[in-house]
């Protein structure tokens, strides 16, 4: 019954792209409480949407934040699956404005992509399901499965709600599976499943030294310098060799098994060095760099600071210095765990004549992996194959996404992560797109996907 | 020939008060294009003195930047000494101002301090010369020496014209010594001459990765964090027990005499936690506090950013990371040679996968030293004593003041710094004073040294 629905999507192209960008031009960012009004109209839009399509039960849930838009389709009988689909409407920062060469909230195509915050994380793959689902509705009057719709407006701000919502309401999101689509593909058109998440944690180190900037030359010789102290507490977290040394960090790893890393050798993936810009890529002592950002776990400095940032000079020892650091995890780290050695190595690493104070992130996700023989799996998989022509890669990626443990968590049922973006979609940076040929192909493998999921 | 003068500063205390306030009113900053007038301002205010005292040749010298004030006086005859008397109208900036308790232009009498931008650095100190001429020329209608005026604008921005300024009009400022109050002493009322003056050079490095920042998910494990680059470099140039790990940076340090560190050893300092609100000093291995700032060249970081530093998180590997450093140099340290040796060193250190560049900073300063049994030095010592009662120290001090090298290499005459500072006065930081017991027994030293000079 899949044809229909694929001549519909066709046909009416040029519609749907039109709405696409109406849905694209609202500035919905989450983070910024001027846009609050915006989030709300992106989250009406999809409203209006749900219930042109013929979903039941729609409704702007409150959060306590912003709102989570929920929907229900039941009108494929009992004896179908029940898919719960996961996405969010809300987006990003712009800044730095100024890197931009379109505006991004008003959508524009070129060389083949729509250049627009939230092209590809995540408005462009929430409005792909809507259209498939549209597309379903019109041509065949009804969907080939269930559905219940949980799309929020937090996730750019941490989906600060949604834990609770899913916990307090589990009999409303409860499904046979679960379906996001927030990933991307390891290169354009190149069908990909992601099978294995990281998980996430971090902390904010502030390292205190004098308790007012001090003239460098009256006291240079005499007092720590913080800057100092925390380069060398830093060090000692990672080595040159991109080993993390923080006694007992990589204890719970499930090492890297011979089928993984054949699976991870098979993947063309991105050429790292042609889309950052580096020199060289740096990975961990005996993992490639394909292997270190999908399967093992990494320790970054987000950012530092500390002293004098102006022009010239400012001969000071500064009074303070900070960093903040966040780890990607792999399976079997547990994140209040990493979160304790990262303190305790910091503590036990700080020098004399400086105090040190550690925050804990509170946001903080195991990773997750699914068995990728799993026959929700497989099913995708041959979708997306039919779709894009090729055959589709297994991965495991160094993103993490903590509704995906959190479903788990609450849930236990398979997580389908089924994402379309490429690696040059520029996700949280300026310049932000998505390409037509993923937003043709991936309608395409959700119009085969849901057909098939009821097969047996 | 002193009484009369002294007599005269006691009597005209408040007179003179008032005037140094409105001096310290005028916010010269010299950094700051939009206090340009007021810069102007500051330097008119030293000419009316001037002319005020009966200085001759007072003019406000065009230099390129902010005006230097020149001025003579020849009354002594030609078998007085000739002084240079050197110093700087201009102040630094005065942020944080939330952090000033009054208003760092409107002087406050507080406590027995004069709380005011410049009080202590230097227009406090460059005012007293000024009213001690005042006191001789009222009283006994002639100074007791020859003098010429250096006073100059743009000593915290690096004095940036006056080398060009001494070397090319030489004859103009050539003088028998050269006094300079820029400087302080080692504690409250405690008689200190800087027989030794620190170098000074720096250099700023920036640590290029990726061309912009990157997710860390999708690209942590395989491309080099720029930050952690920049902490693995700069943590292998000063170890944890404060030495300096740059290959060749000791070569040409004079060794520490067993006399001068009895000589340190003498001086009463500072307490240098209390000073600044550490928990513990930190010094060179092998050196004593006092030591490392007074006669062991410092590696210090002045500040450091890279990344995010907003509020919460952002998961990203920054595209870049920036260190500024500054080392102060003892004699027998060439500031060119130390800057190619940091350059080595970080070139050298710079991690795969990142690019590294280094500026050095354009100002350096060869250190200073003076034979403390000097006949000037000795006169300015005891005339110290007598004013404040107390045996004078000589130190060595870790700051740098360029002009001191800069007279020494144009003109080879002894220079005698005289400071009255005290290590409370909060230079270049929120909440600068200068205490009145330096404002009077300050201006005591003088009378007593001007009427000593010429003695055989």
């Amino acid at each position: 019954m899949s044809e229909k629905a694929l001549a519909y999507l066709k046909e009416n192209r040029e519609a749907l792209l039109k709405r696409l960008n109406s849905f694209l031009s609202i500035p919905s960012v989450s983070t910024d409480s001027a846009h609050k009004n915006d989030v709300q109209e992106a989250a009406d839009f999809i409203v209006t949407y749900l219930n042109d399509i013929g979903f039941e039960k729609v409704e702007k849930q409150e959060t306590g934040g912003h709102p989570l838009v929920y929907a229900e389709y039941n009108g494929a009988g009992s004896e179908a699956q029940t898919v719960l689909l996961y996405g969010h409407y809300d987006v990003q920062p712009v800044d730095p404005i100024e890197l931009w060469d379109s505006n991004p909230f008003e959508p524009e195509l070129r060389d083949g992509r729509i250049y627009a915050r939230g092209s590809s994380d995540d408005k462009g793959q929430v409005f792909m399901h809507l259209a498939v689902f549209e597309a379903y509705m019109k041509t065949e009057g009804k969907l080939p499965l269930n559905v219940k719709i949980c799309i929020e407006g937090e996730e750019e701000i941490g989906s600060e709600n949604l834990y609770t919502i899913l916990r307090d309401k589990k009999e409303l999101f409860a499904a046979d599976f679960a379906v996001i689509s927030d990933s991307g593909m390891v290169a354009k058109n190149q069908p990909t499943i992601l099978y294995g998440l990281k998980g996430f944690t971090g902390i904010e180190i502030t390292v205190q030294g004098p308790d007012h900037d001090l003239h460098s030359g009256m006291y240079g010789g005499a007092i720590r310098n913080p800057i100092m102290a925390l380069n060398h507490i830093l060090s000692s977290m990672k080595n040159e060799e991109e080993v993390i040394t923080v006694d007992g960090f990589y204890d719970d790893v499930e090492p890297l098994t011979d089928g993984e890393r054949k699976l991870i050798a098979e993947v063309q993936g991105e050429d790292y060095s042609q889309a950052t810009g580096v020199t060289d890529t740096a990975s961990e002592k005996g993992y490639t760099p394909k292997e270190h950002t999908m399967a093992r776990p990494t320790f970054e400095i987000n950012g530092i600071y500390g002293g004098y940032q102006g022009e010239g000079t400012k001969t000071i020892i500064p009074s303070s210095a900070t960093a903040k650091i966040t780890c990607r995890l792999v399976p079997g780290q547990d994140p209040d765990q990493i979160q304790q050695l990262l303190k305790q190595h910091v503590i036990k690493a700080a020098p004399s004549g400086v105090t040190v104070e550690v925050k804990k992130e509170k946001l903080s996700a195991k990773a997750y992996k699914v068995e990728p023989n799993h026959p929700l799996i497989q099913k995708a998989a041959s979708s997306y194959t039919k779709a894009f022509g090729k055959e589709t890669v297994y991965v495991r990626m160094g993103g993490s996404i903590p509704v995906v443990e959190w479903i788990e968590a609450i849930y236990n049922m398979p997580i389908v992560l089924l994402g379309f973006g490429t690696p040059d979609d520029r996700l949280h940076s300026p310049n932000e797109s998505f390409p037509l040929d993923s937003f043709d192909k991936g309608m395409e493998t959700l119009v085969y996907y849901w057909n098939k999921v009821n097969e047996r």
